[in-house]
């Protein structure tokens, strides 16, 4: 197909189609002529993974083309999902002081007591000590007590994820379950706990009266 | 306090905090030469809360002033939750077509038959929408029926939040539980994910062998 056609299959707008060609998200169509190009169905495909990282997840550029580098690796399910995790943004650096070293304390011990195989010193321990952090610095410690009901929320929702994944059709499909797992997951989450705020919200709003 | 020592109190440099000042994140100290200001506590406390959306949820600085207003407003906790669902990126357009409007009948049967009192066209409501398209656009309904289990588990933490939020000392500490339980809450539960998925992923690994 032209690429008037591939923009009308994806909903993706011709110039933005050319800038991800520029910026190497998308693999150039076969050339037919010296200013037209034939494009097919991985490119839709390829298009419309593009525009979820985008507009799902409102992932940067660069981070899109990260992550979909990760799938292309040579790598094994397992170690995808390592490097996704390693390269989603924001990044997370170590952090130092009294403060981080207590923060990391509670996620070793979390993971310790929950029989977690999970690695504190990656980018999402990083990330989880640092929102814990957070907290404490603010004087919030009683939202920490929250990450024991949403560590076990999470136990059922990755067990069902990496079941849900692995039942792919081939590598190629188990790897993309990994990708479209970890990031759009995370939006289908956060806009769900959101619709579930107001429900919560709104039922104590009740009870009060 | 001087600004150093406010730049020592809450590891935020100060040319940072110059910004958040010019950018009218942080209110201005009280002038006490004319190069010189004094801060006081609820400068730090700011700060800290302005360092946790930037470094924890990854805001860019608009969104971390829009955020703050939400918290600003006079408004009751109830709907302070709803502008903060609303201000916080991505935004999601609602969408049109009969792959939207399939995704978006999805949503609506949720949202019915968890009996939420919840709005499917708010902020939330239609990054659900997005996601649910996304997915099915890419051909992998199969991650859709992954929606369920995610529900499940955020009825339990958004229940968890609103209780943990609610028992905020006064007014000020309620609104701010509500922002950042939100945000902050995001970060916890993604990361917690990841960490359960290296660990399910690792099982899984095993079983095979």
């Amino acid at each position: 197909m032209r690429m008037a056609e591939l923009s009308r299959r994806t909903g993706v707008p011709v110039p933005t189609i050319k800038y991800y060609l520029r910026e190497g998200l998308l693999q150039p169509g076969e050339r037919t002529s010296p200013n037209q190009a034939r494009y097919d169905e991985p490119h839709v495909h390829r298009l419309r993974m593009i525009r979820a990282l985008v507009e799902v997840a409102g992932l940067p550029i660069a981070a899109v083309r990260d992550v979909l580098e990760a799938a292309e690796t040579d790598l094994v399910p397992h170690q995808v999902l390592g490097e996704v995790q390693d390269r989603l943004p924001p990044a997370y650096p170590a952090g130092e002081g009294e403060a981080w070293e207590a923060a990391y304390d509670l996620v070793v011990d979390l993971i310790e007591r929950r029989g977690w195989n999970a690695d504190p010193d990656c980018a999402p321990g990083r990330a989880l000590t640092t929102a814990i952090r957070s907290l404490h610095e603010m004087g919030r410690a009683d939202l920490v007590g929250l990450v024991e009901v949403y560590a076990d929320g999470v136990e059922k929702m990755a067990e069902a994820d990496v079941r849900a994944v692995i039942r792919g059709r081939g590598m190629e499909d188990v790897i993309e379950g990994v990708v479209m797992g970890t990031v759009i997951g995370d939006t289908l989450i956060s806009s769900l706990r959101r619709l579930a705020h107001q429900h919560a919200s709104d039922e104590f709003l009740r009870e009060r009266e």
